[in-house]
């Protein structure tokens, strides 16, 4: 094993160019508690997309460098600068999971007992060659169960889980999801599927429509469609929904979706109150497929909120107990309830290049990219 | 006494037009349980002009009736019509908070207890001459103090001890207030100073600056300044507020207070993270001075959330033994802490004239009207 690997490095410039390179970088030796992880897949999730790239504006897109150690490189608008001033020069490593197979291991019996075994890891720096982490980071897969198999058995599967668990802590008994159709959207369907966990499909193509319920999805409606409000209004209905996930973020949806779990509720008055209906109903904007600003028409009364969700804020907030049981299901249902479908395999180099980048960068419903960094 | 007394009720008729009018209606006999107060004084609160005139275009305001019997009818726009479409046909009863004599009372010792007495009362239907109420609804002042007085010792004395609350509640450390020159915000300086809780008062024009700062108020920040984000900052790295409360609503205000919450929180933090920092920030709607949709910058990460907050509701949550704590600071404080001020004093006639609607129609900072039934 040489002793230095590839790895992606994103990096902001003072003159405010954003460089995405590939470097070598030194194989670290895991200390008592660490194992080394050959890196073997790591998907290309939109929670990357952000990290890599940035607020840098991609139509500016060029790629330098050489073939084998390509660098692209696009400008960044001033006033986008401000959210990431923090982060200038510093080369950042990217890749939120990822899985490979453990070839080195510390002394403690923790770490040994990781000693060649396949593993999923969570934790960044995964579009590596290697990646020396905790053990306690590794989820050790099933005998069987390929590095590709496992390479998305953190980010979606604990999101998807996590709402699940999410709606059960805060009392509400049925799901809204944006962007349904994703990846996420139908493991998040799955789930639902199998414990019975009624859930509203919000999509925005006919074609997506008809995906989720060939998939079984019993809600599924259109925000394209002119009869949204109403399809909609109706579907919170019949499921009692007062809690929605969205992915997109901005524009008027979250504030839509508020509307109608207020008009279910407002039916269900016995008198009038021009404080609306003491129902409480939350959104949690848990991504941001679209960057404007959320614009909320105030027309739900004052039982609301709408709020940020993010995977690790949620973890801590679950606890150990919780993230343990969460984790053993992803692994014993990896094939099935929350697999991945890859369209695409990229080696490290090949990431790098425009032509991967206008794919995998457009965050297109259905397109998702697996990086191999042994390749 | 008569047998019938007068009442302001608003009614939404089925052709669009809002009609407020003054309606004799019988003077209910008590139960056992309950008092008849004789209300001698009820407070114009901002809360009261949503049911008064509800989402009517008050500039069609016409007045029709009688100098005795006066009805102030306005119209309501096509699209305004939705939000009410629940009250349509209801004749419905005005006024949040009031005070006066109870003048019967059922048998029950409670409500005997209560005889003579000067009481606040809070449960709506304030802008009457007569009010049957449950003996526990009122508030009994102490000796010496008057109906004037005891007026308004609800809703916003409450209401600015819940904002206090809330943040003990929720792990908070220090507030921020908007429209803070307000008789509610006033208060709530004076709550903040006497428990030595940090409070950002933001306000519009540099004499409510000067107001709040001859008050006493140690962090005044003006929205309509060129430095205001600067100086909003500045004021949240010295008070480490992470809790808003916003009476306003409408426009970008809520997302601009997170947006400078979290840089403080960035300041702070020992590494660049793309989501963010995970200081938890929150930003209570509690009014609606500005009925235009809430645009929010997703600027600040992932750990956030803009809700609404409404008393009663709060109320619930917060517990009887709370409540009661809460209501005996009012009744000992009434003329001090939570003492309120009056620009107007007008009968239930003279609150139905366009001359008066005019004035207390408006919200203006500095302007509270005083309905007083028996005159």
């Amino acid at each position: 094993m040489s002793d230095t690997a590839l790895q992606i490095q994103s990096l902001l410039r003072e003159d405010r160019v954003l460089e995405v390179r590939l470097a070598e970088v030194p194989v670290p030796a895991p200390a008592a508690d660490e194992v080394l992880v050959r890196v073997e897949a790591a998907p290309i999730n939109p929670s990357d997309l952000g990290l890599l790239f940035g607020t840098a504006d991609m139509t500016t897109a060029r790629a330098t460098g050489t073939p084998e150690r390509p660098v692209i490189e696009a400008d960044v608008p001033e006033n986008a600068m401000r959210m990431m001033t923090g982060r200038i020069g510093q080369a950042l490593p990217v890749g939120n999971e990822g899985a490979g197979t453990v070839v080195a291991a510390g002394d403690d019996p923790s770490a040994q007992a990781l000693m060649g075994r396949t593993v999923g890891v969570f934790g960044g720096e995964l579009y590596s060659q290697y990646r020396c982490v905790k053990a306690p980071q590794c989820l050790p897969l099933h005998e069987g169960t390929t590095a590709e198999q496992g390479a998305s058995c953190f980010v979606n599967p604990m999101t998807a889980l996590g709402m699940v668990e999410t709606m059960v802590m805060e009392g509400h008994k049925a799901l809204v999801h944006t962007a349904a159709a994703s990846n996420l959207g139908q493991m998040l369907n799955r789930i639902c599927i199998a414990d019975g966990v009624p859930l509203v499909n919000i999509v925005r193509k006919p074609e997506q429509e008809a995906l989720l319920r060939d998939l079984g999805a019993a809600h599924v409606v259109n925000s394209a469609a002119d009869s949204f409000g109403d399809d909609l209004t109706a579907a919170l209905r019949e499921t009692g929904a007062t809690l929605a996930f969205d992915a997109i973020g901005g524009g008027r949806l979250a504030g839509t979706i508020l509307g109608c779990m207020e008009a279910v509720a407002v039916e269900q008055m016995d008198a009038y109150s021009r404080y609306g209906s003491d129902v409480f109903k939350q959104v949690y904007i848990y991504g941001a497929l679209d960057y404007t600003p959320t614009t909320i028409n105030r027309n739900f009364g004052f039982s609301w909120a709408v709020g940020g969700w993010l995977l690790p804020n949620f973890l801590q907030r679950a606890g150990g107990e919780r993230m343990q049981r969460m984790q053993r299901r992803v692994a014993d249902e990896l094939t099935s309830t929350f697999a991945s479908h890859y369209t695409a395999r990229v080696s490290l180099a090949e990431a790098l290049t425009l032509e991967a980048l206008s794919v995998y960068g457009r965050q297109a419903t259905g397109q998702k990219f697996l990086v191999t960094p042994q390749a």
